[in-house]
């Protein structure tokens, strides 16, 4: 089973790459504001059952992945394997 | 409106950081593979416009949000402003 999980900054906490990428948009002439960075990491599951390969990519989330501290994770499951 | 852009590696280019990501989560006991690690750009946009919204966002992807020769990308647009 595929998943995707995106890993954004929490509200609040600075994004300076992201402040970045906004500024340099902004200079090229796109009126942009809010940008915010994060990343998107796709993995294949061995697991087929939806709930369990849920739960698991919860605790990969909270152990590796995200850094629950400052950042939020979503979860996407993609169908069938 | 806005925007969510998903910037990936395309396939066959190296990703020694999706590599290590799964190589640990391979040590924590976790069945997975094929792991992919992108960019995700979270955009505000003033223009209301959605067909118009998304050709701006192909062409920030195509100067400064992705590299076209490794890179992907995904637009996604979210309704309403």
């Amino acid at each position: 089973m595929r998943a995707t999980v995106l890993v954004r900054p929490k509200q609040g906490i600075l994004d300076p790459q992201a402040q970045a990428v906004e500024n340099s948009l902004r200079q090229l002439g796109y009126a942009v504001h809010g940008a915010r960075i994060g990343r998107v990491v796709d993995l294949e599951l061995e697991s087929d059952d939806p709930a369990g390969a849920r739960v698991q990519l919860q605790e990969m989330c909270d152990r590796l992945l995200a850094n629950p501290l400052i950042e939020s994770y979503e979860i996407e499951l993609h169908g069938g394997t």
